[in-house]
């Protein structure tokens, strides 16, 4: 790639000069001619330019017109950089022009990334409204529980109006039924108002199945690699340059046009790319080249399943410079620990042996044989700060995938929901909350689509079917396209007035305000935590410190009683926390500790903090 | 990978212990069940054990005995780890003891990476005997040269006697036809007596498609990459280890019970592995392990057509570690300066202009958009010394892809061969030759096999067709499969008594030994290196100094007398070469270069190599 070449504005789809003359550009490079269609039928022959690249300059365009392009004089087709597909996406796109916005955030400043505390949205059924509009209803909310960064599930235009968002169509289109780009410009603009981060999840490893018109315009696909989604993306195959570029391309539009401050790329372990500059560290580059440009600040975070420290790694290491990476195998040693079955993908998982292998390490696998992937697996994340690794007790796909998508409140007791919750927010690592969990929303999550192709409707139902038989789950999935199985996942905000969940969201609160109080647990030093498992007591021990402060914390997934050796007598040490403290429900009304001697004892299914106090 | 774990033999196939006892070992993951049958009828039953390997130790299986493998009572199969298939490929393996060796290299040290000077040998093409003993025979015609290192072309056994070496399906078992294992160990013993290292060529990117058991095993390959062979070995895969662990230990065996100096791994761009540990970090990290136990020096070498530092960078930066990479653009960029027509692959290439980047920069691509690859393509070469490239003005592949195999012999004049060898000698990477260059050989070296299935014969002879075409090569292709290619294709060591021979091979003897002497050409450091190329005069001028020498290189590639500007007196200066020179069989009876003002002239296809005086 060269740097600094769109630095600007996209070089595809429609821009707006200064002169308001739309400027339209198409990556088609085999195709023999190009046309565009404007609303009132008359048509526009762009002119071939160098690799692959068709270009005109029109006054006849203006925003909010509806457009399509005509390839070789037989194909009529919406925009694969379309901003907009008001109808849907089969039909026509719509010229927006993004410098229209009405920004006000000049004073914003990204916050560390070591500071996140992120709150994962689904944008659909976050609210009534199922919105941007609606996110920004309940952004005080999570003012108050203590939220700086809110995640927001894929936005790009899919089929429909129900979808998860992974079978996005239109990587540059905001979903039209979310309120459209100027809507997420709203929002991304309230929220730093407000002091809350946005981070949008963006899927660069495969496009949805309906709408997919790309192998129309060029070779977006690749057949050299094999994906679980079909045709992988062509990252280094022949013409793979328009497909990168077009990518890069996006990756700066979210950060200069709609002010994102972190992107989430999903599932990059299907990214396929052998080039001698893979896609990432070529983003990476480019990135930084707008960094330098904006003097803001903006941070890449993958989610990746290859246990692969090369990913974080700085460009000088050979590394893809990400800033950070999600790391589910956290998620399932801890859900272990609390009783889930090991079937399916938790089969490899050991529980509170493997939970202090993640504290530690934040690989579990980092080289050992992998029965579930049926070989060795991982490689040590050395030298890498806790920040650059994201972790969670529930999420989209962790709830989601379940044949009835319970949340944690149907799986666990109101005690273990509250150790999940601090097991996360102790960690080294950054924490991250599925929308709803603070105050114990009792909705599932459920798959839901909204295809208008039938034949693919049966398929997706038949490999969630498949999925499930992994892990034994009994009776019928609900129907993925019926539009209850989506208003059924929607959360129930009124829940937040009754007494049990309202003291759920007071003790999140009360976590959330710890980390950040707490100097030891919110530094991500991984030079300073040691974890002891006991596994027939199935507790945990978590030391952390820093030259001011140490912090210990006791979690017990048991539900007995448990003891610990304890190093120290009680008395030096400073209670900051015990779940099952009466004022968070907890059925203790002392602190829920007390040592005997040698030995600290703890509440069943409960977590306990403690500060040196005389650190 | 475990390290260390088979340092000491090789874990699959039969090794016998110190009680001359066979131990046998198949890895079978999927295998039900597993015996092997001995030369007399007899059935022993194999032991399963970890991760699908089978074991038995047996006093019934001695060296030399034929022995074969039956998988679930049925599938009857030679031994994937066979060290000796006597009767061909489709036949029982024979046992040998590899520890039965002679051996008297001791005292031999590898030399350094950095002064080797390589002679690229096809066994069966090389002598009258078409074996390592027919290899023997010349080994002191090389050392004359100045030879200090052969690369053997691959020798696994292959289907019939006559192959390049890359349709081989028996990695650990050394071509029968060639002398088998044991001839193999007397030629490496004999080069080391005579202070010659030897390189061996191996295929870990494919097998062979005749012969090719594999599949029967276990899972040795995936279709989650395509290859332009077929189905992609299985370095990342379910099941891998196996497969890793196969080729870790073959490199080990080649090293440890061969005493091979260096291996050249062939086509490593087609090893497709998306591990946290690639298979050549593996690799490395093995061969260092093994390096630190035997005191031994040993080398790993890539083909190598990605452009990507990345394979030569240090494990510490993330890199695989390798010692040296083939570089094919500085032969294309050279050929095309000497004139080959930019066809096929050679359409990328712009000659003189490109051979000054090769000099440079030592990839000619390192992120500029190639038209023959419809992309960008490489990564800039920086901090990497020249004796991590290795360059050639022919090799095999260059030859023998050739429809009529023409050598350059048979395609440039007697002088260009001359700039052809000095391009490739003086340059800061480490020189290569192809057998018979170095006095001219005019016989072709054609591709050649002899499979013995003729439908396979046939989909050759087309792919061969399909692949001439993008060159317009007019005329037939030789038949592959037809002995006399291969006869057709063998050194006639009788040239080398006719005078014009003789010359070639005094002219290559000269230019070998001025690099030795001249440590300003075989340093190898490229921060000190300047190439100047003369477009419209197709000619170079190449310095390249240390502390103590300088030096200046001229390289006419036109068919005129060129000028190029000199900055410095011709007297300060001390002509070490002339190619024209009378003596090298050249036109010209003075030292073939004169200066005027400022000028500095050269006779057409010719290269001058002066030193400075006062250096």
């Amino acid at each position: 790639m060269k740097e600094s070449a769109y630095l600007k504005q996209r070089r595809v789809g429609i821009n707006f000069n200064d002169a308001q003359q739309a400027e339209i550009c198409l990556w088609a490079p085999t195709a023999e001619s190009v046309e565009v269609e404007l609303e009132n039928g008359s048509l526009l022959r762009l002119q071939k330019q160098n690799q692959g690249y068709w270009h005109a300059t029109t006054d006849q365009l203006q925003p909010n017109d509806l457009y399509k392009f005509i390839l070789d004089g037989t194909k009529k087709l919406p925009d694969p950089a379309s901003l907009s597909q008001p109808n849907g996406v089969h039909e026509a796109s719509a010229a927006i022009d993004l410098k229209a916005a009405e920004w006000s955030d000049e004073e914003w400043e990204n916050p560390k990334l070591n500071s996140y505390i992120i709150y994962e949205i689904h944008t659909g059924t976050f609210s009534t409204a199922g919105n941007f509009d609606g996110i920004a209803e309940h952004l005080d909310h999570l003012l108050e529980l203590g939220i700086n960064a809110i995640e927001i599930m894929p936005v790009a235009q899919f089929p429909g109006a129900r979808n998860w968002g992974y079978d996005g169509v239109f990587p540059f289109a905001v979903q039209h039924s979310y309120g459209g780009a100027a809507k997420l410009q709203e929002l991304v603009n309230t929220c730093h108002a407000k002091g809350i981060a946005v981070i949008l999840d963006v899927v660069y490893n495969h496009m949805g199945p309906e709408g997919n018109y790309f192998g129309e315009f060029g070779p977006y696909f690749t057949d050299k690699y094999h994906t679980p989604w079909g045709q992988a993306v062509n990252f280094d195959d022949e013409y793979c340059d328009g497909v990168r570029a077009y990518f890069i391309e996006n990756v700066l539009m979210w950060f200069r046009d709609f002010h994102i401050d972190a992107l989430r790329m999903d599932a990059v372990h299907a990214i396929k790319d052998l080039s001698a500059e893979h896609i990432l560290q070529a983003i990476r580059l480019e990135v930084d080249a707008l960094m330098e440009v904006t003097g803001r600040t903006h941070y890449l975070i993958v989610e990746c399943d290859l246990n692969d420290p090369r990913f974080l790694d700085s460009p000088e290491k050979n590394g893809f410079g990400m800033d950070a990476q999600w790391i589910d195998e956290f998620h399932h040693a801890l859900r272990i620990s609390a009783g889930e079955p090991t079937t399916g993908y938790y089969s490899d998982f050991q529980g509170i042996r493997h939970l202090e292998k993640a504290y530690q390490d934040a690989y579990v696998y980092d080289g050992q044989y992998s029965e579930h992937r049926k070989k060795n697996f991982g490689k040590p994340a050395k030298d890498l700060q806790g920040s650059k690794f994201i972790v969670f007790s529930q999420n989209h796909d962790q709830v989601g995938n379940r044949m009835l998508g319970e949340r944690s409140s149907e799986l666990y007791s109101f005690e273990m929901q509250k150790v999940l919750a601090g097991a996360v927010m102790i960690s080294p690592f950054l924490p991250m909350l599925f929308m709803g969990e603070e105050y114990g929303e009792t909705n599932p999550f459920l798959y839901f689509v909204s295809h208008t192709d039938p034949e693919l409707n049966k398929m997706v139902r038949e490999g969630r079917k498949a999925e499930f038989a992994a892990f034994h789950a009994e009776g019928e999935a609900p129907d993925p396209d019926a539009e209850q199985t989506f208003l059924q996942s929607k959360l129930q905000w009124e829940l937040l007035s009754k007494p049990q969940h309202q003291t759920m969201f007071n003790y999140y609160k009360a976590l959330i305000a710890l980390r950040k109080d707490n100097p030891a647990l919110s530094n991500g030093d991984r030079s300073r935590i040691t974890a002891i498992s006991y596994p027939d007591k199935n507790t945990l021990v978590l030391k952390r410190w820093e030259p001011r402060q140490q912090i210990v914390c006791i979690l017990n997934f048991s539900k007995e009683k448990q003891a610990v050796p304890a190093e120290d007598s009680i008395h030096n040490w400073k209670l900051l926390l015990s779940s099952a403290d009466e004022k968070w429900g907890g059925p203790c009304t002392d602190d829920g500790a007390c040592q005997e001697v040698n030995k600290l004892i703890i509440q069943p299914e409960s977590i306990l903090i403690y500060t040196r106090k005389d650190a």
